[in-house]
């Protein structure tokens, strides 16, 4: 029997190419993704493609209501920040933070998983770009695996059952471009931008198309997707 | 300044005492329930006449969509169990467990912590009368404390700083309704039963229903709340 996978996916490069990775490693894919009040909903319309063109048994998603608590650029009404540098956006949590917003969506994932018997949750989380964040290190992995082995009826049954892979937690950009290059990632229809025009196009000036267009330029590539002119 | 707390209420028995513990302890309290496709959808209009007598700083209700997965007699249309004795209720997980929810309940509870600057967490789990539920039991609570620290913002700057509070986990129901009476809980306006009728009335035969009864009838106590006849 075919190994099933919850793929946790944003609609966005990195997640993208972690589902990529997945179908590469031999699971059957189980997308999750989540409307949670975000401003860049276009990511959405972007996982619905993604999910098809991979091919996944399911793909669902779950509206969650993360605005009913504020706290962040990226679901309450506060600024998204523009036009900032790498070196810029170092050393501190960004603005885009959702408070607990891994968590959440692992929780998720986790309930997934236990329903559809499933031993292997994939989140596109990273170390390196997104130092930033707290829920996107290592050690805050660690410790989720731990708990969530602890959680369900499968860790009664068996408690080193469950693992949740991070395929991406040390790469730079580039690099993780690479990798869905050569797993056949068309980057075209990914959706990466925090803040993306009525047409759903990227600014190309926040943090994360700053991130993302680095990483092709490192690459000596162009990002073939569309932006805003 | 006051100490606030989240806390996890259901408008049931438990949470509804552990409402009243964190009051009695000095905390400012923020509820916080779910809309999650449950049958006993009844509890909620108990958990705002509950928050109201309490004097809770703020009340909120996520509507989270949990029928998604399904897997759960609570959440799907699979029958909930009746008419069982408390024997024969042990040593199975229930069909009314549905899968990672206090995992997910807590998240919310995280980011509410999170955003109002909350370092206490308050969740009325039981690891006596519900001993089949994975995330009941006492390690599961400490793996979920160490992950939390690690999850969020304020984990970033002082790692142990979160904790959660579950001061029914080893009481018997009759304990428990004994703290609460003692903390002056009208268990009148508390609403328990998994399946209850049109009007919001308790069926008396589910677990829950037995369990609560029964805990009553230790103490020599008649239940207050108004049962179907």
């Amino acid at each position: 029997m075919r190994k099933k996978a919850v793929v946790l996916l944003s609609g966005g490069l990195d997640s993208t190419t972690i589902l990529a990775y997945a179908k590469s490693q031999g699971f059957d894919l189980y997308a999750l993704s989540f409307f949670y009040g975000q401003r860049h909903k276009f990511e959405l319309e972007a996982s619905k493609k993604v999910a098809q063109q991979f091919g996944v048994v399911d793909h669902k998603i779950v509206k969650i209501d993360l605005r009913a608590f504020g706290g962040s650029a990226l679901t309450a009404e506060i600024e998204v920040p523009k036009g900032r540098t790498e070196k810029e956006m170092e050393g501190e949590i960004p603005i885009t933070y959702v408070p607990a917003r891994n968590t959440i969506f692992l929780s998720f994932a986790l309930a997934f998983a236990e329903v559809n018997k499933s031993n292997d949750i994939f989140i596109g989380v990273n170390a390196v770009d997104y130092s930033g964040y707290p829920d996107c290190r290592p050690e805050y992995i660690a410790a989720y695996q731990t708990m969530a082995n602890l959680a369900t009826k499968t860790g009664v049954e068996d408690s080193n059952n469950l693992t949740i892979h991070t395929p991406l937690i040390d790469l730079k950009k580039s690099e993780i471009i690479k990798m869905g290059i050569d797993l056949g990632v068309d980057y075209a229809i990914t959706s990466t931008c925090y803040d993306p025009n009525k047409k759903g196009l990227p600014c190309g000036i926040c943090d994360s198309c700053v991130l993302r267009l680095k990483g092709f330029e490192e690459l000596g590539m162009k990002d073939p997707a569309e932006y805003q002119s």
